[in-house]
């Protein structure tokens, strides 16, 4: 048996898909109207799943306060309202696929978690219809 | 290869996050506004996924009206426009966490399924982005 | 020709249908289980329309961050996580159905609305299919 | 550590859940109104996730474009606007029950897929609250 | 300044598209593959609006649960399950589009609400993204 | 008595809130982090509202896929994937805000609708929270 705790953050963004290593041709060839050159933009919600023993005093696995305020101070505070190919160092090397970006804000997310609180799950929607998920397992 | 169910119920209800073996200092500490005494609430979804075999007679893993008959039967009927830690005799020792909630429900839930068919999954939805799940694996 | 802004802000609150000047079998009789004593709690969303006319130097009728800072000043921080017929001054003489709450709501934003900012009409979502509005018309 | 991508796609169908090989008392006594004799309907969402390692050079799992074209030919062409037990040739033999669509129409994309992309699961929405999930694992 | 009430109820049915007055041809012209001769089908969402004075002893315009019992009696128990263009005797010689069926179930609803309560608006909403209104302005 | 028919179309862009005209600090001053150089996205929504008479041998007021037609061909095949800033034509001498945005597809709209099909309202969501609306009364 295990117990797990889903929370959402939002944030509001422009990218374009774009590998700056290959040709344009390549890259129009591949990515289409994702790949026009001033870019455009979502409302990307972020979905993080954790999993622990709650707390017997509180009934917390944790404060989903807490949780969210991790998303915010790791990952949105830096994505927000920006355009993630040019004004986010972390993301400089990254195709910002909605693949690549559950990855990354996975990796940023985890160690900044609590002991005994384990990240299992992040998901990047760039639309109600279509998302991306990087795992623990 | 396996075959799930999910469906969905709802209830309205009061609760309060409070520990009554602490202090009020700690309860406050622990649960900012949560802790109000009179309480708040929520609009809560019930998300229940059941595991077995389709019976070839009728398609059905289970007919999900009776999963949600079962899941009124045993849950909503008792909490739905109750305060949750005042009305409801079976969580008069429980912090109504949506983590403790989900574990609760899950155990109530459980027994009362035919056989064949598993509760898997039983997830509290406290808000659009905020819940918690309690799971067999 | 007109133009209209639209934003919505949330609370989550405990509420208990009730009229004291009345006896405890007519308000059984009226209000049913949203009469239980304890009271039971909902996701509100207020949602409020405004009208007037763009600046054209910035393009905005109001900045929608304004619009909802009046809507959380005026109303959310008072509501917020508190059980409204006993934590709210403001709502002490009202029963806290979704009627009530939309006028009393409405008459307390408008005052705080720059000047040539209109509102024309405020709802307040108990539930995704439960609501009530209040409009200027 | 695992990648996932999740799309959905959607189609308006009409169906009657009944088995031709019993009696019409012991259909109405299964199914109850879901049962009458033409049908009723549904806007169906199909999910479905796959798993793989993203692309280095593009970022991409699978183009979500792709993926969509994939479940679309397979499966949304054939029953979008139809009856489905009367006009798709490849669901003659099914009763159209949730469980039984997700798992014809996992088998449906399988094999439509490219290497090294993974149907894991593939989930019909009949509404909102009830869903069934054929999964690979 | 005048008060509204909005409720939702639902309906999952089958219809066809089609004006028996017609010619094949001119039916399939316009109507596309919604004139499909089986049907197709959607969960469709009946959306009212009532306008009126709430009663100062109540605070209610109208209970909530009573307007959905006016429209589960004059029309969801009437549709659900089934199919729009053949088992509706009230509906036997209405074309089954979602401007149609919103006129009717107006008219339908509007004798049986009490008085001091006027239906202003019924929307038929057959997706997300599709809806048409009948309003009494 | 009037009949209106409502639809939505989809499209993601970036934008940036910015006034040439004025001097770098106004505009950081009005539009704050939709000021930020390279600008952010949206999945924008364009809810359109149309009202006329149903025509009573196809009980249409104008077919749902037609108005999704026209919004697509003169407003969403334009700006989607695209930075509303720069790569719009239509949209160089506006700040593309919500509220400025409704009104300049409302006019592009409103030609090319049929005889009888009078557009009456365009809605502009930026989000779940936030819109705008330009509306002909």
């Amino acid at each position: 048996m295990a117990t797990t705790v889903t929370v959402k953050v939002y944030f509001e963004a422009a990218h374009r898909l774009h590998n700056p290593a290959q040709s344009d041709d390549w890259n129009r060839g591949i990515f289409g109207k994702c790949n026009n050159p001033h870019g455009h933009g979502h409302n990307y919600v972020i979905e993080a799943v954790v999993r622990g023993e709650p707390d017997p005093e509180s009934g917390y696995l944790i404060d989903m306060k807490d949780l969210k305020a991790v998303l915010n101070r790791t990952i949105v505070d830096h994505v927000d309202h920006r355009h993630l190919n040019i004004e986010v160092p972390w993301l400089e090397d990254i195709i910002p696929t909605a693949e690549n970006l559950a990855c990354v804000f996975f990796e940023r997310a985890t160690p900044e978690l609590p002991d005994g609180v384990e990240l299992i799950a992040l998901t990047v929607h760039e639309t109600e219809r279509n998302s991306a998920t990087y795992t623990a397992d």
